[in-house]
């Protein structure tokens, strides 16, 4: 995964395939009784299972390193479950945002409610394959959300360990929701400033992918209040880095890595911090065009790559790029607290490099 | 509520006024941490909030007699505050059902989503208003699912008790989105037939407005095993009843009852067992044309009442107001079991009988 620090893979990719190991088990579960429910179910039951059986497990390989630097065992399963739970809440904020965005693709594949629009044209149901799509998205959504919790509280962990995992799993709820109606705002109101940019980041990105699962951990390790504190400092910062590496990624990166083709945030007219940037660092009249470009759904490749050049002329890429290094290194020199356990250490930083360089 | 069983009427009242306050004592709390994430999210805290602070809160008011047919306390606030989570699912569950199917109203108010465009028309904002409205309904529609399960965990009952009633509030959530979604996947295959109403009406309405908030209180008591059967005895029976008295109001009903114009169940196309009926009685001529004008969004008014008729003539209302009359029947017998504490006994006839009458 990171060619620098090779020791962590193994490490990682045990988390990651003990976490697909639960999914598919659980799914196993949930697919038998929803078939005893309808047969007429299993095409849903297959658009749910695909959402939640890829993805760079990141949630729940912070919320088991989150345990381990709380003092966790290495080899508990319990938690492996209580983490992979996160992936179903992702699922749903992923299936429920394509929705919310009308995107086409998620991880090169139809999105899946374009997905069932297909199934409804292919069956030549009535009305509007769209429509269909669209209502039965939402509802897979919810399953996903429904199962989430489910898995969480059947994670084996005893009933009072549970609850003192429940502060951040339920903080995590609020806020990632909180975040994606403020960036839904965003897109709509167009400050386009770089506080409401970095606010969105902050809850949409930072607590929810990295502080909110390692406090999870910590939580369910026992040791919440002594780590929270480091896990905020590493979270926020690795946090935003992240999502400013994924912001870039949607303007210039290539669909290999994001599944996404280039330019597509810029047709999305994402209001990120890097288009933020922009806009301040621009001529105004050069803004003001870059500005009525921005989320025009049939933006020619000529104007993309006009786009891609005013930010990197405006210094707007250099300046997130640099912020990037900053916050990445910021994260790391967190990890030097002598609170959190010495085995989470590499790991961590392993992760926090790999999770802002274009590889991961 | 009853003109004929006035005795149950406090206990019924009293159960819904430990609801609002329950639930107006979780959103204040939760108003907060939300306007501490950004001020702009109280427009989307105060829809939401209209979404819980009305309705018939016949989940809790199930779930609350479920526990004390188990021998459950009289006075015990928790089993309120556990019933009342149920009142947030049922929300998402209102929200997430407008915006699948287009609705503009809900108990005679703008739906979720039409509020949230008006308040994108109305600040003047960039884009689509529909789509903003689609989206902000989506994730209000999210977060009153986490915060049922939130409100469930945080109810105050020893986390063991939690634990035995997760099986039922478990089973209820997957239930009534699996019912919703073969519900949505019949309006578009339109079989038409009366097991495929039928089955919707078990799963998104029997199970999850009657049975489950039942076995739910049961289990919260330490009494699931003993009157799980009982309770699916009188839930499924008493919950079919109650739908088809819905279907038959959401055809015929005043909109002062139901808070919806009179032929609107007809304009939306909804397959129910009314439906069923009416197209398996009358004859081939008829039945074509009444399959022609089901889900029309132009229907006229006069069309609405020639469909009216049919259903009439065709004998499918008296069949189905036998239905309803011989299933609360089956209910209430069920309630004779020596199993059920004798103080749910007459509160869960006078619910019987009031959940299936046009009074309610």
């Amino acid at each position: 995964m990171v060619p620098s620090s090779s020791q962590s893979a193994p490490a990682v990719s045990a988390v990651r395939s003990g976490v697909d190991r639960e999914l598919t088990s659980f799914c196993a579960d949930h697919r038998a009784q929803l078939l005893e429910i309808g047969e007429e179910l299993a095409p849903a039951m297959d658009a749910l299972e695909a959402m939640v059986s890829g993805g760079k497990r990141l949630r729940p390989t912070f919320c088991y390193w989150g345990w381990r630097g709380a003092g966790g065992a290495a080899d508990d399963e319990r938690v492996v479950r209580a983490a992979a739970s996160l992936e179903f809440l992702q699922a749903c904020a992923l299936v429920h945002d394509d929705v919310i965005d009308n995107s086409d693709t998620r991880r090169g594949l139809p999105a899946t409610h374009k997905r069932l629009a297909k199934l409804h044209t292919d069956q030549g149901w009535s009305g509007d394959s769209e429509g269909f799509g669209q209502g039965a998205a939402i509802l897979i959504g919810d399953l996903c959300l429904a199962w989430s919790d489910e898995m969480y509280q059947a994670s084996g962990f005893p009933t009072e360990v549970l609850g003192r995992g429940r502060r951040p799993f339920d903080a995590m709820r609020t806020e990632v929701m909180a975040g994606q109606y403020l960036d839904t705002l965003e897109q709509v109101r167009g400050t386009g400033t770089r506080e409401a940019a970095l606010r969105v980041m902050r809850y949409k990105s930072a607590k929810y992918t990295v502080e909110r699962p390692l406090h999870l951990g910590a939580a369910l390790a026992g040791r919440y209040e002594e780590l929270a504190g480091v896990y905020t400092a590493y979270g926020i910062t690795l946090g935003i880095a992240f999502q400013l590496r994924d912001d870039v990624l949607g303007v210039f990166g290539d669909p290999s890595t994001t599944g996404k083709p280039a330019g597509d945030d810029l047709r999305e007219g994402k209001r990120t911090l890097v288009v933020a940037e922009t806009l301040t660092r621009a001529g105004t009249a050069d803004a003001e065009r870059f500005r009525s470009l921005l989320g025009a759904p049939d933006l020619s490749s000529a104007s993309v790559e006009w786009m891609c050049s005013l930010i990197e002329e405006s210094g707007a890429l250099s300046v997130c790029e640099e912020m990037i290094s900053e916050y990445t290194d910021r994260a790391v020199a967190a990890l030097e607290s002598p609170r959190l356990d010495a085995s989470a250490r590499e790991p961590l930083r392993a992760l926090a490099v790999a999770a802002t360089s274009r590889s991961f």
